[in-house]
């Protein structure tokens, strides 16, 4: 049976990379060891660390002041380490609340005691739409503007033609980072973690510009939960998680030779579309989100009748379509497509989704 | 060729659990998924958490108001947890300064302005024996006193008859956990990476009495930062690293099977001595640590030249016996051997140095 997996996260890694980590688990004829039991203080595991380094500021075109950092803790420890390296002028920073995601960080950096303002939200309507900045917006009340690219629970995504033009900005790509385009250098912090776009749960990217965080007061601060300890001793202050970065190296070498973001961005737009445009002529099924703010990497959709909704999600596991149900704050379905999805992956679901509709209607 | 990694970290897993990880890693016949690829929120790595934390409850033999909790960021994170979290009443902890590791939390609990004394310290004679609390110790004056069980550099440890009588104690046992007996009920803190004896880099346990975190006000936190965030959201309040807890899982099962850990400590006392036996009777080489403080884990040794010791390092690892040369710090050798290292390892090796000797003296 052909399955296919389409958790939020962790996800599935592209085939050819599960091939290789299957091949190199078994001790390396040269070092004697498996990738599992290297020191982190060999030239084996600099390599990779350089190599990952290297692709990630190749792959997302960013100049030399951009500082790459490998780091622990989920997203969800950015959610606090930014407001702690990055609001230490203003003590104030401003959220764009576009879902649960971009929700949390609010009470981190509260807790924090950095004043939080959110110029806009959706959460009345259950974060259906993308709120924006208002026009008469004055970014310089502020540390930092912080938004979520793409909303993993919801479905939305600020592509790159609503990214707003601020004099700080941070996002949390977690869930479309490498999968589409951006202008990154718009971004003076970014950060992902690696289990939906770059490999396995148990690594973070976070990728800051050296010369705004040159113009913080991070005395206050303990070795590890500043920045420049990450970006001073190459992400190995502590022991990293060698194996987590030994993935994501895999990982961003198959996006370099899928064609870098641009490949990625063709397959996952045809992808999407596909998904979107068989919801759209549904007659059974509908998608929950419209027009240009939908998200390529999760498509969210329902047929109207949560009961039903987990039946069918439940029924399609068992047919090989893994982890359809969408998040329980917001029900339906929920299809992630990130970037090591195949495209038969959408194909199939269709033709599944087919059936199912065809099924009940005939009911 | 035969090969041993002597690392101190990270280090071998046990043959077995290598096995067992190259067996599991294709994709499950039940999920259709490799454990790369799993959603923590599965009933699957639900089991492995809850096994983890039963395995270990049962080897520490623990009481049920120890709360087993999976960190990031390595023991280098807890030197700032543990004050965060432990030190909020008298805002004054007492160190013993019996290392580098056990040198660097003072200075990470100073930048989170607590005030760190330090009893007890050899640095000046760089660490070649353990410092120990005068008669006269008070420790109603701290919140708590700080110890590493074992000197992973320097070769050194507080055996269970050495651990102190003190109100609260916090011991890093990062190099030692589960490779020798204690009462583990006299610590009110452990915490370990896992790279040494558990595991994989990307995964630190922590042990807490949640009586005494009770105690403390925690109200100046972030939810990443406390430890209880971490027990009430069963280590999952961001994604955890859910391949390093499997590896976890699997060498608990290990150990369970070994014996647990009068079964490792029968074994890794039988490797050390025949080692320290060795080093004691040779005219060429001499170990660095005499007596009751000697390290099962760490032993540490020279030939009394440096640059002598680092081409005999070199050259070992030419004939299969890897990371022997020791930490910057100390010089010399150091052979690291875990529970994973098996004591053929330590007879290889000794037939090897005697080797190296006989070379030596007939030059």
């Amino acid at each position: 049976m052909t399955t296919y997996n389409f958790s939020a996260g962790p996800s599935s890694l592209p085939t050819e990379v599960m091939t290789q980590i299957t091949q190199e688990l078994t001790k390396n004829q040269a070092t004697h060891m498996s990738i599992l039991e290297i020191s982190h203080r060999t030239p084996q595991f600099e390599n990779i660390l350089d190599e990952a380094k290297a692709s990630l500021k190749s792959l997302l075109d960013l100049p030399d002041n951009y500082k790459v950092m490998f780091l622990s803790g989920g997203g969800t420890t950015q959610f606090e380490m930014v407001p702690m390296n990055l609001a230490t002028r203003l003590k104030k920073i401003a959220i764009l609340d576009s879902g649960n995601f971009a929700h949390k960080p609010i009470g981190a950096a509260e807790a924090l005691n950095v004043t939080v303002d959110v110029p806009g939200t959706t959460r009345s309507i259950k974060y259906r739409e993308l709120p924006h900045l208002p026009a008469q917006f004055d970014d310089t009340q502020y540390d930092y503007v912080h938004l979520v690219t793409n909303n993993t629970i919801e479905g939305t995504t600020y592509h790159q033609e609503d990214i707003p033009d601020v004099q700080h900005l941070v996002a949390d790509m977690s869930s479309n980072i490498l999968a589409e385009p951006y202008d990154f250098k718009k971004f003076d912090l970014i950060f992902a973690g690696a289990q939906k776009n770059l490999g396995i749960a148990g690594i973070t990217l976070a990728i800051v510009n050296q010369d705004w965080l040159d113009e913080q007061d991070l005395s206050h601060l303990a070795p590890m939960q500043k920045y420049q300890t990450a970006i001073d001793k190459d992400s190995m202050y502590n022991t990293p998680p060698v194996f987590a970065i030994y993935v994501l190296n895999l990982v961003l070498k198959w996006i370099e030779q899928s064609g870098g973001i641009a490949g990625l961005y063709e397959k996952n737009q045809r992808k999407a579309h596909k998904l979107y445009d068989y919801l759209d002529h549904s007659s059974f099924f509908d998608a929950m989100v419209t027009g240009k703010e939908r998200s390529l990497t999760n498509v969210v959709f329902t047929s109207g009748d949560a009961k039903r909704d987990a039946q069918i999600a439940q029924k399609a596991s068992q047919a090989g379509f893994y982890n359809l149900a969408g998040h329980r704050s917001v029900g339906g379905f929920r299809a992630s497509l990130y970037n090591a999805q195949p495209e038969q992956a959408v194909d199939d679901l269709i033709a599944y989704l087919k059936n199912v509709e065809m099924e009940y209607l005939n009911d």
